[in-house]
């Protein structure tokens, strides 16, 4: 083929895919992601960067003053790279970021020793060739009225000396209000239930709890949010259900929360809610950087984009000590829910 | 002895030691302390005392409309407590954080384990009994011309099954600030440098060195501030000797830092130096809750203060998505010593 064939075919590709959909270029050539539609890489990829957009396209739409997501598309030097879209000091959005990434590299022995012990038969004290693809986001609104909202999805790959190929997926979307409003919170987990259901009803009891368990800020006995779902190994009954089951989960975060932030970003409010919000943000970072696996993780990988990681971290945070809000207000009354989880659908 | 005369002979024991100057009651009863002054636990606690109260006395007297400490003297159920002290929203001050504690319980296997790898002869497997005492303290000033301040002294000791008691000392200062003022760093370094070579002249270039790996913020090839001294496990030559060094350190801390509040407290800043200070103490958030020893251990303890652990934490902190200062800035001029931390004496 001539120069000019391959730059032909390479267009056609191109517009196959409709990239311009995406909030920048897949991070796999799209001449390799169409070349092999079948892959569950590839699969995972799209359904990533579709997530992506759409939910950057919901949020950029309700702020007031036209502010659009600032792009950032990285590579790693030990192959793969990401998305990274961050809206900061927004008018209705304080900070908003919406990572992809999919990656490649070797899983070093203590990384393989931590999923041996959660039951994976993988090979003990080798580096094994692993592939990490998943969307990521965290929204802290400026309005203390609107909840802030976390998810991650995410497939995972690793081989076995023997060629063998292990995979999962995992996840989870969790909400984390500053005032309780207990319809929004019966919208939101009724959505993820309905999600859940249509794919396995044992999943929402299961995922539910799994999410109380580990949003917990242990040192203080109480909860980051009011929770979600959160699940990870999910290998079963086959790729193909697992695969939907989580495009199923990721396509319902924005039924489940923009409907909130619509209904609550006009709202008034004042220096007394300011202040409990940006309180409640300083127990987000305390549990980002103390428990969450994921921060962890990044963190301590030489050459990780930690910009990336700690996107999930607020604008503003406060730290007072011994607040503690009466039990008759309304702070007092989010915290009682905070302390004992309980269900809302 | 009759009750009456109990009382008198208390009254007089408390008079003998002078409580008054103190922040509160010390932890372990008055008569106990003087009971056995050769005691190191209880010459400890009345050093750390002193300590404390001529710190909160020192910061107070810079306050400009006479803000106070707030006093809590705490116990623990499994034995000991401690005597917090914190200024919060004063003029000068942002958040000033005092702490002594004297506490006895149980080191748990794990804790043993720790010891071990660091060279103590403990036996393995078991609890073993252990009485840990110390005086810690983070000031945040308002004014970002002021640096921050963290100090750090303490002892311990551990008995094994045999009756044999091992006992170490452990601290350090360290300065964070916000602009670099070399003659404030060459000060500040000068004077711990002087207190150290009272005693050993070679410590000081081991615990600097020691200050500037310790104090390290990792994931971002950067160090939290232009460091100090930093130490422990030490138990030569004799327990007179390191005692009368750890308290030649505790001692200098007021003529370090006091004359560098004195120099900037009344120094003019706008919202570009605020706004720096606030993203540089995000920083010392991300330090202090992922890597700082102290803390970590501290949390994951069960039935632990968490509130005197973390009243470390600023009163405010920011985080910006790929923030990065212009190298020719006053925030750049940092940044290249945080980078590559530097010789100050």
């Amino acid at each position: 083929v001539t120069y000019a064939q391959a730059e032909a075919q390479n267009a056609k590709v191109n517009r196959k895919l409709d990239t311009s959909r995406f909030m920048a270029e897949p991070i796999t050539d799209a001449t390799v992601l169409l070349g092999d539609k079948a892959n569950m890489r590839h699969r995972m990829e799209l359904m990533i960067m579709e997530i992506q957009a759409e939910f950057c396209r919901a949020l950029e739409s309700e702020e007031m003053c036209g502010k659009k997501f600032k792009v950032d598309r990285w590579q790693r030097v030990e192959g793969g790279g990401g998305i990274t879209c961050v809206i900061q000091d927004g008018d209705v959005f304080e900070k908003a970021g919406v990572n992809i990434s999919v990656v490649t590299g070797w899983l070093p022995p203590a990384a393989v020793q931590q999923m041996r012990s959660r039951g994976k038969d993988l090979t003990e004290g080798v580096k094994l060739p692993f592939f990490a693809s998943g969307v990521s986001a965290v929204i802290h609104p400026r309005n203390p009225h609107i909840p802030t909202i976390h998810f991650n999805y995410r497939y995972f790959e690793v081989e076995t000396p023997d060629g063998q190929k292990q995979w999962w997926f995992g996840g989870g979307t969790d909400l984390t209000p500053y005032y309780l409003d207990e319809k929004d919170a019966r919208h939101f987990h009724q959505t993820l239930k309905s999600a859940c259901d249509e794919h396995d009803t044992t999943y929402y009891p299961k995922f539910k709890k799994w999410c109380d368990d580990y949003f917990r800020i242990k040192h203080r006995s109480e909860s980051r949010g009011i929770g979600g779902i959160f699940f990870d190994d999910i290998d079963s009954p086959n790729q193909e259900a697992a695969f939907n089951f989580v495009t199923g989960c990721a396509k319902a975060v924005i039924p489940s929360y923009m409907p909130l932030v619509q209904k609550h970003k006009n709202r008034e409010y004042g220096n007394n809610e300011r202040q409990w919000q940006l309180l409640r943000r300083g127990r987000y970072v305390e549990f980002n950087l103390i428990y969450d696996r994921g921060t962890k993780f990044g963190l301590y990988t030489p050459g990780a984009r930690y910009e990336s990681i700690l996107m999930s971290l607020p604008l503003h945070a406060r730290w007072e000590y011994m607040h503690e809000p009466k039990a008759t207000s309304k702070e007092g009354e989010l915290m009682k829910v905070l302390k004992n989880p309980k269900d809302w659908v």
